[in-house]
């Protein structure tokens, strides 16, 4: 067994823990690749990294950590866009990667249980055999991992129809802050006993226990799924198509929207479709289910596009077309790098008919602020993804635009909506939480935490803003170290 | 101004919160009435009943009770099932009664506003001239408050494929046990930020907060329903088809079965509808959607029946034969007063795999304790409602029938299961929490209830098992008095 090179008594404890210098890394070269996630902006690196490879071990750092007054927090692939795994008080990592075992498979009673490293897609892709899929689908699903997905409560195109995480969670295995080690569960029971931890675990970021197994629900794949494309002139055609295809009743399994920057993006990058390049707006609509109910309402949607101006609208052919369809639609983000040098992704949510004013209002930031703004959205639930396009070299941009992200934001809250979707508060979004949140209501969650994480060394400094004059907090909350 | 007829002076001071005497019962006569709700077993006066109209009134109640130690609780109409209402430490009941306003209805964005009060059946009744409804159905619909529902979590027979009332709540307003005044909302954004406090509340059997407002989805009205009766001369074939109608794929809108006893109950009752008396089982099937896809549905469901060696199967040929055999179903519980003097009805759920392994040892109990057991259940989620018959004239009788009841549950439990599907834990399930959950699973959820209710003077002695000498607690659980 090769040598540790450092003489830090905790790096060498821990390695114990993990079993050999091959299960942690701690010299700053190998740190460097930890210092953030999927939110660049801030940065800092942590003391070390371990990768424990069971339950028991993940409770033994836990409990070395909470012991010695070690910050510490959890990761799995990194690609949360909000910063919830950066260690901004140098916190000990707890990776999960190696634990990426998917435990067991019941399609009777329709659950598959999964340790946290397990990659999302991979789940579906096991049991596609058998007729089952996994429901959940971020767009970083080909890598991101379950336990990831649970912390964020992570969403996705399809979850219009099916929900997002925390809709599909039946039970967790938790280790909690001081290194105990529980199991909640809710074994698919339309209401289970207690309290529901289940679900005030399932999306909070990782401040109130590291989740090390995982029971999902699996769905059985549908019999027929239908994709329509449709090219509006006008925006807001397409946003009142929106509105109207969810009045007649119908529940796509996904409705997307484009803007014009958005469509300029993603026809430069990987998987160009030929749209045209001067409408306003597309829609990407998935209906699903039982085959005979599939064309009344593919005919439904078709009818209501022609009633507001559609100037093309078509159906996906086959897998095929449909495929290049969606593959277009993710590549989305990435795509802005085709036209931009750097962009910010934005997560707003309002409520299906603002939507037309809404848009407007960030049009008007767009121009406010000088840079420009795409716009990808979730829109059959609402959920924008507003992308603010600027060049980190140009000096005060940077701030411009997360100054025009915030603003978005706001629109977002004023007409009654909520300044995340999906991708969580993390350190990106503490501060615009007072848009929603009052102080009394803000301190009615932290008091939660604290209940959970009375130490505060799991995870501090996320997801609520530091506590203002007017309020006085039972405990301090880290502040979190700028990079 | 009548003058109360009393020297107590906190009904005096209560009394003037809620603005006279006619907002205020304290004299024993009144109060018998209110000494259990839906759950006749355990009896307790409360010190007196109050009846606010507004939030501030609440508010202003729960400030006084809290200032002066007096413990309290919250009440809708008292049809829950479970004790959650019974005022075992004599506390102040805060009925809700008058807080009966429908606020507003936003049909473009799915969702009405509610005050605790208002009466279930009542929003669906209001809204469904606009082609819209309220989906959680419990049979006690008719009488039973939304509050009274978010505070239970109900369910009901259309939640297999709704969801359960969690499912349905947008935002609260609570008034915490301090006093204060809290919104909480997801404005059906499909990843709230900040923790899941709505659905922490949401089901807290009234020990967190009192619920002043709530804010529902509505649903559009399906197009079109199909409902099937099938008669089975086999319990096992009747369960097996449950799990066959799941396995291709449909999820109806309910799944219902009854067993022998119960069908003899049900005939018996208000509402016969002619069931064959020698059959073992009856499945009620109910698909809804877009008229398309349903015919293809109900075929594969009869295909289904016929290979479980159905013996009769057949769909409604119109609404009032559908709407008869739901009045016979719904009678289900009540119905057990024709072929018993008393009843207790228990509230277990299980994988729906394990539906024939259950029902074979729930037939074992009811021999065992020499008492008749019939089963009516949600079937689709696995929900069962054993009910227990019995004589609480015949002494011995009534501690038998409640530990046969206590005994189906610990099945429900041991094969991966759980002890309560939509009645609540209350008073009447404490103890058998156990057999689901450790005492460290229990007191991570008392120290939940800690943070919301430090003085614990709200609803206290429910929801959890008094803690055993193993367990140490940050403060006493209150113990509940006998009656």
């Amino acid at each position: 067994m090769p040598k540790l090179k450092t003489k830090d008594k905790h790096i060498k404890k821990l390695a114990e823990i993990v079993k050999g210098p091959n299960s942690i890394l701690y010299l700053k070269e190998d740190l460097l690749a930890y210092d953030c996630d999927g939110f660049t902006i801030h940065k800092h690196l942590p003391k070390a990294v371990v990768f424990p490879k069971d339950t028991e071990e993940v409770a033994a750092i836990v409990k070395y950590c909470d012991a010695n007054n070690l910050p510490f927090l959890a990761r799995g692939a990194g690609t949360g866009l909000s910063g919830g795994a950066i260690p901004l008080n140098g916190e000990v990592i707890i990776s999960l990667v190696r634990m990426k075992r998917l435990i067991s498979v019941d399609t009777e009673n329709r659950r598959a249980v999964v340790e946290p490293g397990f990659v999302n897609l991979k789940l579906t892709n096991s049991i596609s055999d058998r007729g089952y899929y996994y429901a959940p689908d971020p767009s970083s699903q080909y890598c991101c991992t379950i336990g990831g997905n649970v912390a964020e409560n992570a969403g996705g195109a399809h979850c219009l129809k099916y929900g997002v995480t925390t809709n599909h969670i039946l039970g967790l295995e938790v280790v909690l802050p001081n290194g105990e080690i529980i199991e909640i569960s809710s074994d698919g029971i339309p209401d289970a006993p207690g309290y529901d931890l289940l679900g005030i675990l399932t999306g909070s970021e990782g401040t109130l226990g590291i989740v090390t197994k995982i029971t999902v629900r699996i769905l059985k794949n549908p019999e027929e799924k239908q994709t329509v494309l449709a090219y509006f002139d006008k925006v807001s055609d397409g946003s009142h198509a929106v509105s109207d295809i969810i009045s007649a009743g119908i529940v796509p399994a996904a409705l997307e929207m484009m803007d014009k920057i958005a469509i300029e993006a993603v026809e430069a990058a990987a998987f160009p479709v030929g749209h045209p390049k001067d409408i306003e707006a597309l829609l990407l609509i998935e209906v699903d289910g039982v085959s005979a109910g599939i064309d009344e309402q593919i005919n439904q949607i078709l009818e209501v596009c022609k009633r507001r101006n559609v100037r093309e609208v078509k159906v996906a052919q086959d897998e095929q077309e449909r495929g290049r369809w969606w593959a277009n639609r993710k590549t989305g983000f990435g795509a802005m790098g085709a036209i931009s040098p750097d962009y910010l992704v934005q997560d707003g949510v309002i409520p299906r008919s603002k939507l037309p004013e809404v848009l407007g209002r960030i049009n008007q930031i767009s121009e406010e602020f000088g840079l420009r703004i795409a716009n990808i959205f979730h829109a059959g639930d609402g959920n924008l993804h507003p992308l603010v396009l600027f060049d980190a070299k140009k000096p005060g941009d940077t701030d411009k635009a997360l100054k025009a992200g915030s603003a978005c934001l706001k629109v977002c809250a004023d007409v009654g909506g909520s300044i995340t979707g999906e991708h969580g508060v993390g350190i990106e979004k503490k501060e615009e939480m007072r848009f929603i949140f009052s102080d009394e209501e803000i301190m009615a969650q932290t008091n939660v935490r604290e209940v959970f994480n009375p130490n505060n060394l799991l995870n501090a400094g996320k997801l609520f803003p530091t506590p203002g004059r007017c309020i006085e907090m039972k405990s301090d909350v880290n502040e979190p170290l700028s990079s």
